[in-house]
């Protein structure tokens, strides 16, 4: 998919200090030259990080002009002084496009529970404004900075064509779950310079987010700060309405699932992505919950990093999902061989499928139930050693 | 606490076959003289498997003469032949001891979905039966036999000097959660020469069971064996009423505790006990669901695992439970330390809290919220990359 940036966006991203390194972005600002519809979709974690409590408050809206992302420090469990210095990111941002101060958003995303750095956030949006621009490069450096272990930055990018004219619909982000050493956070961020009123902008982003980065787990820990942000400028004078609105959401739907999944596949220590059909539920609810609860089974993890067909694993934990099912009539494949059939084993070649598991990063399980016809697709990660060696490595 | 042969119990355990390793014990017999009343708390899982369906169809009851246990297959997942199985197991059992085939109970742990070898166990059921003892090695025996991989049997005993006599209550158990490669279960028997109706067994094993074994995980995954067992047999001649049962069952709970704390501290790849607790919550159950909450997070796993004391993780852990507390009255000790103090983060040497966790086995978090009275105790191990070799060793 095509990645630039849409009309009336500028970006840029510089290293402010807030990370050690200093090779490493750790500061974006993205600026809208008119202001902006934003929605915003948020982690429902009780115990949820100060940009987070301030975009919430702020969104849905129509004035959004700016965008401030600092990766390194998540301003989590910061209290009131959290707050404050939260709503002083919002106006420093505000302030490099002569905005008010509620004119902006704020994303963090790093350590929990240590203050942060205001001296350098203030400096680092100021040097920030002073590389502001519209091409891919400043588009890539953005989506850098906002990384905390990500191994790489993820940008998706969507043109449409609709009756009015043309949109471009780009999205960016960072890491999924907590999955850092004392990181929190995925973040997600939409652009486009469609038109839209706040209120079918929140509708699109929610519906978007609920099969794309609400199916995704790493670690299972829901971050403080989870939070996916779309702002539409409407620079490309194309208002979004009736069929146009229905062909942008399935874009921003394909956008979003783009990220999450790359978000999957980029989870710490991971060997394998590994995606998860649930078919035949009663409803839509309980084939998400039967998936989620096999997606962070550290025994089916630990069985995929070993290339191992061990179904009953996967069997035994859409058991335990609290989801009721006839277990007679359950089946499950794995890379599109049959293991359990019916509520019984199947006989099946165990060496050929661990050497479908071990010749390919993606590992396919699809379980089927026979309660309805809801069905629902997650990505998950495996689980490996250097998992446990990044998160359990400590420096004072 | 002393552990000893409760009056009128007989037990035995041998290799036959069900493991590969010779060396390893994996079919455990008990016989009881005279029929014993028996209650069970079974696994929720509703993939459940055959002996678990066998002992809960017979539980509570006071007819039981024989307990026979095996290791190294499950016997879940197996369909209608493994209920067959199970029914089998229970009539050979039962048959050594001159007993009808309804008279037994059955355990099993092991492999899921493999189908029992029954000429073996035919074999080891016999062979076991002209064994039967009741000194200390049989016991030890008979533990050793329904181990999996845990790396050491857990047996606790405990005397009790009751109004009308002495009754002795001696449990054993093996591995916690589903923690072995392809191994499910965790199983517990607590044997009594007392003499306790049919009810009062069930609804004291019921509550020993709820403060122990349902306070205990190791990777969350909910086996599809687990099996808690009570057989009393009545041949100290002590019956349980008034003042008495509520002394035994204090130390049902006790000897309960003791095996389930025994269990979490072998958890597979271990190098830490976390023992949680959660205090100030409206109600247990959700004061529980803190917990466990915390007990599965990875993060929290691995930063224990790295004496890292990484207090976001444990209180966003708490924010993602499900439970409504408020934040900013909450507050979280390790080892004693102050980490985290209404809401905000405490002053600490980060490298003495460190320090306190690397050099004990045993790590202590209190988490304390302002929402009621309720507490629980609940235990956990922490995530190694053993764990993860563990479980991803795969041999076809």
């Amino acid at each position: 998919m095509p990645v630039s940036v849409p009309q009336g966006f500028r970006l840029a991203a510089v290293h402010a200090g807030i990370k050690h390194n200093p090779q490493k972005l750790d500061l974006s600002l993205v600026v809208s030259d008119r202001p902006a519809t934003a929605a915003g979709v948020y982690t429902q974690n009780l115990v949820f990080a100060a940009p987070v409590k301030l975009d919430r408050a702020r969104t849905p809206c129509e004035q959004i002009r700016a965008v401030v992302i600092n990766s390194g420090n998540a301003n989590a469990c910061t209290g009131e002084r959290g707050d404050r210095d939260a709503a002083r990111m919002a106006e420093l941002a505000a302030a490099t496009c002569d905005a008010e101060p509620e004119q902006a958003l704020v994303l963090s995303t790093g350590m929990i529970g240590e203050y942060l750095p205001m001296d350098r956030i203030s400096a680092g949006i100021a040097a920030a404004a002073q590389k502001l621009a519209d091409d891919e490069a400043a588009l890539v450096s953005a989506a850098q900075g906002m990384m905390t272990t990500d191994t790489r930055h993820k940008l998706v990018g969507c043109r449409l064509k609709l009756s009015p004219g043309e949109v471009q619909l780009t999205g960016m982000a960072k890491g999924a779950a907590m999955i850092g050493p004392r990181m929190a956070t995925m973040l997600g961020l939409v652009l486009t310079d469609a038109a839209m009123a706040p209120a079918a902008a929140q509708q699109a982003l929610a519906a978007a987010v609920e099969d794309s980065f609400n199916c995704i787990s790493v670690d299972g820990h829901m971050s403080t700060n989870d939070t996916v942000l779309l702002v539409a400028n409407g620079a490309s004078g194309v208002s979004l309405t009736g069929a146009d609105l229905a062909q942008f959401q399935r874009a921003l739907g394909e956008v979003c699932g783009e990220l999450a999944r790359a978000i999957a596949a980029d989870g710490e220590g991971a060997t394998h992505l590994v995606v998860i059909d649930v078919r035949g539920c009663a409803t839509r609810q309980a084939a998400h919950r039967i998936a989620k609860t096999i997606a962070e089974s550290p025994l089916v993890k630990t069985a995929v990093a070993g290339a191992d067909p061990n179904w009953g694993r996967i069997v035994s934990a859409a058991g335990y999902s609290s989801v009721p099912f006839d277990p007679a009539r359950v089946s499950l494949e794995v890379n599109g061989i049959t293991l359990y059939q019916a509520g019984a084993p199947a006989a099946f070649d165990a060496a050929a499928v661990s050497q479908s598991i071990r010749a390919q990063y993606e590992t396919h399980i699809v379980i089927r139930f026979s309660e309805g016809e809801a069905t629902v697709r997650f990505w998950t990660t495996d689980l490996t050693a250097e998992y446990v060696r990044l998160n359990a490595d400590y420096h004072t």
